[in-house]
């Protein structure tokens, strides 16, 4: 069937990365991963998170490379490699120094989720009781994140920090993890009318298979999977709808909970309307036909059956987000 | 007139200090300054800052002393020292890191200001176009502060914010240095809202010699400031109302454009209605009855002569920070 071979793009994967990780994900066959390297980090710490990558860039050459275009992802297709884009989950890196936005894509961050559930000095997060939009710096942050090319992630955002975004920004922007809030009535999803601002700034978003964003959770079917893909599609159209899987392997309960309390409270955070399964330690459960991402191929056969065609499958299984990244990343490397 | 003489705090002062600014300010016989030790930096910078008073006050010993409680502040006052209060104009310091407000108390940092101008993790500063009130990080912070004995400063703070954070906090807070806005309409100034709920809450404000912040600027006469200060104490009351000159002596061209500009942006922000005086390298302008710290004993004397009794005199110039303190303030030394 290597005729039939697409090329995959996931939107977000965020694992304790190690050799393992990288043969599942080749196992699924992805051409591209956008792999989070801070979520509440500084500079410093993600000098540290990035240092590992180059680490891990020489270590495991025979299934990642490091990725700074989309040549670099077509690339990592024909070779049957996964090409690696490092991206961010908050802009807490940039601190609050916008010469920080250029050293970091000088480094090959390509993708800055601009907050990360809270406030922030950019803008809101998905998780405050009000979003006043993007701050004075945050509009700094956009105009250099176009200048540079790097690409806008609103997925932890708030709902009207998101849409001055996509309202500002010169450049199509990106939701690389989330659904919409008709699948589930969670904050951390997305409502129509950030679904429709997208797709009219040409944008993309990544659907997920996390259970905590889908509906029935862990128990929804690959068939409803598929069915909130077409629905998501009717609504935005075929050219901006992605898939963005938000999995995430071999991470500790302590890694869980930093994720939501961070080292900013001490306590569960009262907004929280959900906490990543794992987070008491229990196992987590993910959906049968989505166990690891070594099941991408899952959804492929998936969308077929559902009926969307050749074409189709594969702007949502990865040239939508290629396309993106050629319009939004430079065209060469630096 | 050694029984006439008053205890002085001075609410806010942010020189590039050296000895002979010491020398200044016991000129003026001030027994405390809050003395701002951050703008933008982040924990690892700030503790620069204040590794390097620690050497001056070793260095400085007969001149400066470090206080951490009002007691400190009487001892100076007997000593003819001047106690030296550490205080954050930004919450820039505490990061995203709840326990890093005690790890700064610890260090002897007593006053932290909210916001600087802009947006942060903790709420929104004055210059912001909106103001969406304490984040839910902000709100762990004031409880934090609470819990610890720190004072919150809402000098740069935005309107929201302050009057949040008023509600939220419980301990009175302060206005470490501003003017009403009837005195000049700036977004650094205070609105008769919060100066009201301010004086409910049983906080202070200290009112600034900063020529920007007043409505003739340099050419304020001392008579005119005392008017000011009636006019403010008419609507808070006498025990609300002190002195925070705002002064600042030996900073470069450079040191003013990063309190304008941070690391954060290029330009002149276009919010800016005020801006440093020496930004563009001219010669600061201070009126010519507080050209330094040394002038402080002529406010007392514009105050006797305005009419104020030796009572109302002591608490402006002095005694409602102390009470402040002593209120906010752990009780002893740690």
């Amino acid at each position: 069937m290597e005729n039939n071979r697409v090329l995959i793009i996931d939107g977000c994967e965020y694992h304790n990365w190690d050799r393992e990780i990288f043969e599942i994900i080749r196992a699924g066959d992805i051409s591209a991963i956008n792999a989070t390297c801070a979520v509440w980090e500084d500079a410093r710490a993600t000098l540290d998170n990035i240092g590992r990558w180059h680490s891990m860039f020489e270590e495991h050459a025979d299934l990642i490379v490091p990725a700074v275009t989309g040549a670099d992802v077509r690339a990592a297709y024909e070779a049957k490699k996964t090409a690696v884009v490092l991206g961010f989950q908050n802009s807490s890196p940039i601190e609050n120094n916008i010469d920080l936005v250029g050293i970091f894509a000088a480094l090959g961050v390509r993708i800055i989720q601009l907050t990360y559930n809270n406030q922030n000095l950019v803008g809101s997060g998905c998780y405050e009781d009000e979003d006043n939009g993007l701050s004075y710096y945050g509009r700094e942050v956009i105009k250099e994140m176009n200048r540079l090319g790097v690409l806008v992630d609103l997925s932890h955002v708030g709902e009207r920090t998101s849409l001055d975004t996509i309202e500002l920004s010169t450049r199509p922007v990106a939701i690389t993890h989330a659904n919409p809030t008709w699948s589930k009535a969670i904050h951390r999803n997305k409502s129509d009318d950030v679904l429709h601002a997208l797709a009219e700034s040409g944008g993309v978003i990544g659907l997920a298979i996390y259970p905590a964003l889908l509906g029935k959770g862990s128990q929804t079917t690959l068939t409803e999977f598929c069915e909130m893909a077409a629905r998501t599609v009717d609504i935005m159209g075929i050219e901006h709808v992605g898939i963005g899987t938000d999995h995430h392997l071999k991470h500790s309960r302590e890694d869980k909970q930093w994720w939501v309390k961070g080292h900013w409270t001490r306590s569960l955070p009262a907004y929280m309307d959900i906490v990543p399964a794992g987070w008491q330690g229990e196992e987590v459960q993910w959906q049968d036909w989505f166990q690891t991402p070594a099941d991408m191929q899952n959804i492929v056969r998936g969308l077929r059956e559902h009926g969307f065609s050749a074409d189709e499958v594969a702007a949502i299984m990865g040239s939508n987000w290629l396309r993106l990244f050629d319009q939004v990343f430079p065209s060469s490397r630096p």
